[in-house]
Parts: structure tokens; sequence; C-alpha cells
């Protein structure tokens, strides 16, 4: 018997995209063995035939969990508009899968079939090439450097004329800290900077935005960053800044405004749920007005005020066009209104048409990645589930596989490709901290920079910066002396990242894994593959069959005679097949 | 044990939606019964204490199928940014989902959890109130009155100076007609028009559209529409009109510009896929451009251009602000791109702010019903399984029921209400038609105006007219003579529908199925409620129980004493329970 209630399918989805046109990948869940054969049935929906002619394609099984078997193909056709079923196959009956029903026979009317409409060239699932093959390094301002392997490490107070505020530094990192250690980052290999806010702002973090229009002083001018992004292109690197749209600080010319002139504010209506009367409210005291979580120092903007989009709209333009940045993190985006992204995205496309949208969601964010709005997420997810099998071995290989089978088939897989995925940021305990032991941390890294999705290091990983609260994971980069000097360890996994394609667009296939803790996975793409071996376990691992029999190109622990894992070694292949 | 595959919920999408600020509705499927407690646990995701206090609220079962139990819960609380998960027991075991990831614990970290991180008012799941409350009479201009109780069926081919184009039409339906019959269709009690095209074009159907800004002048001048809105306004009822946007006629000006310029033609970018040179091609000859299917006189628009956007969405204003018309229902909505329908709604929203936008798309459209493209979509699945269960009895209740769970759990629930039900309409058979016996029409009508959803009938079922070929279903409204007179079950059908607020936005729920064709089904709200059993066989049926002790307000073949229902029986029952 099929089980029926195990089958998955849903149109326009994930399970239904087109990667290209004339070109659409499918996909079918179905119980594990439970299936013999899986067949796509496509063909023209306006086939001028009175039938449609359907062809036959074979779903191939591309993934196993526990619980399910996952099916896909792509199809290339000469048609843009598809109608499609399934046929599923066990040993005891046929079924037909069509537009949710399931049944012995398929039906007469056309439109009773699956639909793909119509694939639109301006409704692709993609994002820009670039993206996929960033490899980017994160930079919390405040923390990096002041000069060229330097950090003062010295908290100021600056009075900022232009807001008449007095604005907060930590560790006293600036935009020349940057510029002054490019040549540090490319030498790791890195082709992306990604900066947390740089904006004028009150507090260390920068994400209580003062003066969008405006370097923050105590972090450097506008001229400053302007040379930053110039260096950074001229060595044909890309850089992101941080978009804080969702709120701003409660000395905001607007706020202001709306403190000092009540009801006759023009700024009124700019704010989220805002009444009168609104002050800054005492500590304690419940503010007039939404806010950043429930903090009255972040006031929520209005984002769906047509004043106050068009405000955004224009500094999203502002710093593309004035000084050519090639995209924008975007905080909390997933609780702005969707128009105003779509709104955004036109925008920031339209002063740049391969300039990047990254949102901080940190759950599945597929109602924000149909191309209308996000080309991508910052993938916390990832983190997750590393933590739980790299750091904490909380899980072991069979749920880890899972997870990232969800992970990897929750968008079209181009979006996949495009995800920032990290082990920590500027909101997480460093991912080092977390490990139950040393070796985990460099599992978890080989397999950041060996799966799909776009891999982003937090500044300081590389030099072992450790911690479990905001302080310390934000801590001073160690220039004098390295906690841990891993750079040649992330040099080495850059290069392997860059020199294959595979790893940017390959397929991405589970080999094998067993409780014993051994984890293998292979990225093709074409005649070419990458093979990754890890041992998640403690133990000598002598379960790895079938690894390959040439010398791994990277390795720690792997007994390549007898095809033995120490503890925690992992091995990096690196396979041409034959034509 | 906890069927691990059969449980489905997603976060974002028709099983968690917000029918009201505050407000989440959500929904998880799980086996039939596999679980004896499904509980809904949510809390404030910005909960300001180190860990996310959280709620309890119990699942109900709302529907269940062969293979499913439906269960659904609304939480009303004071938070606009919530934080879920949900324990699943059964009698063995406890199991949590959260995130897709069921397990005996619940994590530490609350973005782990399922997320609605914002409850934006905006972006509320709902339709304009008055689409919930039509009833829909839907009118092929040729085929239906030139004057009170008239039509002449004569065929007749009208010169146009102004196109220059020859306008067909095959039975001599004009505007004025229809307002010389307003009455007519008042009596029956719709409060609803909607017009297949108006607008001048050179096919009876004027779907090849020659002219967007005037009315065919074989159909009838501006003047008379206007004459016509104002009709349908001063009897408190509203009036759609048919958008094809798609494609045009390759006589209209801008295609024609084409062929005469060729390249040179400033509307050259103005058509899917044209390339040069382009002509119109002779019978057999492939054309150089995309068109509707494979038509060639119907050249397919290039939605995305800005031109042709602008063009089209001057027209959605032009029609809304000069005529005053409630909406639009939009002709292959699927096959144009997103971003021109975001804009099409934005225009028609500010041109009359509770407009109606209805597309045809025959299939699920869940990803063009969020909220940023249309209200409703021509509901083609209802009468396929109306078709299936009531016409041919191809399907048993079981399934009949199946499917209807299907489509009700397919969109959030105040979509699913707007949705326009329909049984036939100008591109399908008559339902009658399809009927394998007369009786079986009128259970699908009491469905039809008894269920979820805005009920639309195709002008002159009332009447009688059949067909299972496009120039018989689009046959002339036999005003001379009824082929069968069923004026007065319209009328009561409508009566009761428009008489009962339960029947617009009450629950859905199925009492009793079984495979003698019982069908009983409720549509509860508040106190109120409306009780429908249907006999769908050719037996008497002894098997209905617990039916409602008072006397049906509408019934046939329904014997009171007895509980037995004649074949092919209906009753409807309205009920008000005691306080």
């Amino acid at each position: 018997m099929i089980n029926r209630q195990a089958v998955r399918h849903r149109p326009l989805s994930e399970f239904a995209y087109a990667p290209a046109e004339y070109c659409l990948t499918i996909r079918l869940q179905a119980a594990r063995n439970n299936l013999k054969r899986c067949t796509l049935f496509y063909g023209d929906r306006v086939d001028p035939h009175p039938q449609v002619r359907f062809r036959p394609q074979n779903m191939e099984k591309v993934a196993s969990d526990d619980y399910f078997d996952y099916y896909e193909t792509t199809i290339n056709s000469e048609y843009d508009r598809v109608c499609y079923y399934f046929s599923l196959e066990s040993a005891k009956e046929t079924l037909y899968l069509y537009a949710d029903i399931m049944a012995k026979t398929i039906p007469t009317e056309r439109s009773e079939f699956y639909q793909y409409p119509f694939i639109r060239r301006e409704e692709i699932s993609d994002v820009p090439a670039w993206l996929k093959k960033a490899v980017v390094y994160n930079i919390f301002p405040d923390s990096f450097a002041d000069s060229a392997r330097n950090l003062s490490c010295q908290a100021q107070s600056f009075f900022d004329q232009k807001t008449g505020q007095t604005l907060h530094s930590r560790l006293g990192g600036t935009i020349r800290g940057i510029i002054a250690n490019i040549d540090y980052i490319t030498e790791l290999g890195f082709n992306c900077l990604y900066l947390n806010p740089i904006f004028t702002a009150a507090e260390y973090h920068r994400y209580d935005l003062l003066d969008y229009y405006h370097v923050s002083p105590n972090l450097g001018t506008d001229a400053d960053f302007r040379e930053l992004v110039q260096a950074v292109h001229a060595r044909g690197m890309h850089i992101i800044i941080d978009g804080v749209f969702n709120h701003c600080s409660w000395y905001f010319f607007a706020f202001d405004d709306v403190v000092k002139n009540g009801e006759n504010s023009r700024y009124k209506d700019w704010f989220y749920n805002l009444q009168f009367p609104v002050r800054r409210p005492e500590s304690g005291e419940k503010p007039q007005y939404s806010c950043f979580a429930y903090e009255p120092k972040m006031p929520k903007l209005n984002s769906s005020n047509p004043e106050v989009r068009n405000y955004f709209l224009d500094v999203c333009r502002y710093w593309i066009e004035e000084f050519d940045v090639d995209g924008w993190r975007l905080d909390v985006a997933n609780e702005l209104d969707k128009d105003f992204w779509r709104a955004f995205r036109k925008t920031a496309k339209k002063a740049k048409s391969d300039s990047v949208l990254i949102a901080e969601i940190w759950e599945d964010a597929a109602c924000w990645l149909q191309g209308d709005m996000f080309d991508s997420t910052m993938n916390y997810d990832f983190r997750r589930h590393c933590r739980d099998f790299f750091a904490s071995g909380k899980i072991d290989a069979a749920e880890f596989n899972s997870r990232l089978i969800k992970m990897n088939w929750r968008y079209p897989f181009p979006i996949v490709q495009g995800q920032l995925n990290l082990l920590d940021s500027h909101d997480v305990s460093r991912f080092r901290s977390l490990c139950i032991c040393p070796e985990r941390f460099y599992l978890a890294e080989v397999f950041l920079f060996t799966a799909v999705g776009v891999p982003c290091v937090f500044y300081g990983d590389e030099l072992g910066v450790q911690g479990e609260d905001e302080y310390s994971w934000r801590g001073a980069m160690p220039w004098d002396k390295a906690i841990i000097d891993d750079r040649n360890f992330f040099q080495h996994l850059i290069r392997i990242r860059q020199n294959n394609e595979c790893l940017v667009s390959g397929s991405f296939q589970v080999l094998d894994y067993s409780p014993a803790g051994n984890f293998v996975f292979a990225r093709a793409r074409g005649r070419k593959k990458v093979v990754v071996a890890l041992n998640v376990s403690a133990c000598v691992n002598e379960q790895f069959v079938n690894l390959p029999s040439e010398p791994p190109i990277f390795s720690y622990g792997y007994n390549q005679d007898e095809h033995t894992m120490m503890p925690y070694a992992y091995a990096i292949w690196e396979i041409e097949e034959d034509e």
C-alpha cells in the first residue's frame, strides 16, 4: 500500500519552481521505502490537441531520512506553460497524484492537473551570481580595528553636534581601522565584507539610529567609508551594510519632533501604534508606542506610511548610488510590512541591478524569498543544526541528516545556494564556546565551507575569539596575540571553496552516516565532485566505507591506508570523473 | 506511537494566519484517530522574561477524513508578536513540534519555536465585506437580452470606424438589454452582477480586445453602461467587469503598429517573446510571438513592460473612477507577472477602497491570495468536486468530504469566504447537462448557496439552459419560454442565503456522511446555525440521524416524522440555540 499520509507536493512552491526559462524542478516526498518508482508526467498545458500529450520522466530519489524519501527531477522542455501529475508505484498498487487528489485514474480535463501556469523570465528563482560565490567576513565595527593590526579598546563618549547626542563606543574600532586591515582579510581569502551598522547612533552597537545619512562620527567620516568601499572594490570584493528600518533611536529627528510637538508634529504618523500624549518614558513606564521588542529607546517606525517608506527608500538608494555599496543586510526584516520590502527591492535593484538584500529572519522565511523581497536571509537554522550536531552532540547524524534535508528543501535550490550560512554573529554565542571539545569547532567550520550556501564568518573566529555573553562574543579582535591561531585553517578552507564551483552550485548528497558519528557527503556538478568525510565522535571510527582512493586535498586525522578516521577527523577530496 | 509522517503545519501560511489584529488562527493536521490531544502553546516572542512564558490552548478537531484529523484554534491575546509550539499526545507518547522539528523536549532559545513575527494591521487576511455577502449573477452579454424579456438571437456584423474592424455578435445581447432586465435579476435576489467582457472586440465573446476604453459599439454606448452601473447601484447591488490584460486582438492598435512599423514601432516591446520580422501569420503558420494558448489572433502582452503596465493600470483606474464599477474579474490571471497584479491592486484599491479583484485561476491559487494581489479567484475546484459528487456520482461522500476539507483549508478562512464558487461559467459545460439525473442539479445548487464562499450563477441556469459545447452553454437566455423554470427554487435559496449571516461567515462542519449518500453539514456562527441534509442517492435513505426536530425552512422529499429522505431529497434548517 502507498502511504497516503506521507505523500507531499505543493504546486508553485519549493516543490515546483523554475530555475531557468523552459525549465522546472519538481519535487515530491513519500514515506521511506514506500515507493518502488515515482514518475513525473508533464505536458503543455495549452497543448492544441484535445488531450494533453504527457511525457514521463523518472523522479530520482535524492535523499532519505528516517521517515521520508525525497524525489526530485528537473525538466527542460520547449514549454513555458506546464501541467503535470505523478504516478506513484508501490509493490502493491499504482496511484496518480494530481492537484492534491490521489486516485487510481487520471482526470480528463486538463485544468485538473497540477499547473505551472507560465514560466515568466522575470520570476526565475535565483539570486545574483556573485552572492553564491561570496565568502563573507562579518565585522562588528566597534570591535575590529582602529589601525593596522590594532584596536585601542578604549571606550569613548563623543558629543555629536549634528544630532545633539552623545555617541558611545566601547572598544574604539573605526572605518580607517577596517581599511588598514583589508589585506589581512583578503589574505585569508574572503571576498565580501558585511559590516554591522555604521551610521550615526548613540550606542556602541549602533542599532539605535540617529542619522541614516552619515557614518557615525565616532567611527569615521563619510569619506573614510567611501575610501573603504573603493578599497574593497579594487580587490574584486563586495561590501554589504546593515539597514535598520524597523526602529530608530528615540532621539531620531522625527521622534524628537513628535515628543516636542505632540499631535501637531508632522511626523506623528511615522511611528507604529503611537498614542498621545507621548513622551520618552521613565524607566519602568510603559511607552505610548510600539518598540523594538519592549525597548522604549527604540521606537518602531511605521513602514507602511508612504512618507516613512519614501524616506528609507531614499536611504537605500543613497548608499548604493553615492557610496557604491553592494547590498544591505536588513535588521528585524520580518516585522516590517511586505510592501515596504517590495518597494525597497525595486529601489535597490534599480540603483544596482546585482545588489543583494539579506534579511535578518531567523526562522523559515519562505514567504519573504519569493523573488519580490529578499535574495537571502541570515541562516540561523544552519547554526542551530550545527550547534546540536557538531558543538553539543545533542542530536545524532540521522537527525542532522534529516534537518539538513529540510533546510536544503525549504526554498528553491538556487535560493538555498544564496543563504547566508553562519555559525555565529553579533547576536549569539561564539560557536567555539558552545563546543564540548575544541575539535568539534573545526568539523563545523569544514561543514560551513562545504555545505550549500554562503559561508559567513564573524570577525575573530579565525583568532580564537570566544564568548557566551554579548560583550564577550562582541569582544576585541585579538590583534596582539591570537587566542588560537586558525588563520591557516580558514585560509585552506576558503581556497578550497573558491576553487570548486561544485561547492557553490553543486548538488548536495549525503553518502553515508551512522550512529557512530561518521557523516559523509558529496557536492557534485557535472564531472566534478567534492567529497567530505567527518568523524563526529571521540572514537577512532572504522565505519567509513567507499571513501575515495586518492589522497584528500585537506584533512586531519585521516588514515588513508586503513580508511579510518581518528577522533574528530575530517577529510576533503576533489574528484573529477572520467568522461 | 504518533504518526510522524502525517503531521503537518506550516508557519505563515493557511496553517497560521491573522484574521484580525492580536488574533491568530493556527491549524495542524495529524493522522486520523492518532492523537488523543493536541495543544497549542503560544507566547510573546519578545517576552522580556528570560524564558518565553507560554500559555496552553486546546486545539479542536474540526474535521476528519479517511486519513487525517484536522485541528484548529484561534487565539486572541495582547500580543502582536507570537511564538508557538504544539504538544501532540497519543496514548503512548508525547511529542513537541516546533519549527518543523518533532522532539521529546522543547528547545531553550526562543527563536527555535514557530514564529508569527508581527501581526501587522495592513496584512490581515480578509476581503471586502460586501464580497462575502454577494450572490452573483454572471451575464455573458451577447447571450442575455436586447430589451425587456427579449433577445433577438440575430448574428450581426458591425463595422467600427474607430478601430477599422468588423465586430461580430452572435445573439445580439446589449447593455440596454441588461438594464431592461435588472428587475428580473433583483427579483431573484441577486445582489451582484458579473459581466463577461464588454469592451470593443471583434469576436462575439469579446476576449479579443481592440479598445479597452470603450464599450463595444455593437453592445451599446459608454453612456448605456454608465446608466447600467447607476441602475445597479440604485438597487444596492454591485457590478464587476471582465479585464483581459494577458492578451489583446492582433488588430489592437499597439500590435497593429508593430506589424506596420516592425522594429521601428514604439510598441515593439509591448508583446511577449515577439521577434522580427513579425506579421499576422497565415493559418498553420507559427506566430513570431507568444499568444493566448496558441491563438495567433490574440498576441500575449508583456505585462512587465512599464509602458504596458501603466497603460492597463490606467484602464483599471478609468473604469472604476469614471464609471464606478466595483471590481474586476481578471482573465488568465496566472500568466501575467505578479508585479503587474500588485500594482493593479494598488490602483484599484486607491480608486475604490472596497473594489474587489477576482482572478481567473482554476487551480490552487495560494500564492496569488496573500493580500498583495487578488481578493478572490473563480473557484473551479468547487465545480469539480460538485461535478464528481452531485452530477456524476463518480466519488462518494467520504471523498467529497475530504476534498471539501482541502478546499476550505487551502487558504485562510476569510479568504475562502470570498471565493467565487461556481457550478458553470462561459468556459465549461452547463452543470445541469452533466447531471446523470435531473434531481442532482438541485442538490448541487442547494450546496452552492449553503457552502463557504460566494455563490455565482451563470445566466439562465434558473431557466434550464443546458449545453456541453461552447455555443450551447453560451446559449440564448430563453426569455420566451423557460426550458425548466427554476426561478422559485433559486429565489428561495438566495433568500435563505441573504437572511443567514452564518451562511456568509459561519464555520463549516460536516455532521454526517455515509456510502449510502447522505451528507449533512452545518454552518454555525454564535448561537445561530443552518443545518443542511442532502440525500445524494436514488434510494429512500433512512440513515439520517440526529436531524433537527423542528420543520425545515426549505426542503424537498424530506419526511419529518420518519426522518427519511426520498431519492435526491434535501432539507435546510435554521436553528437558534438557547442562551
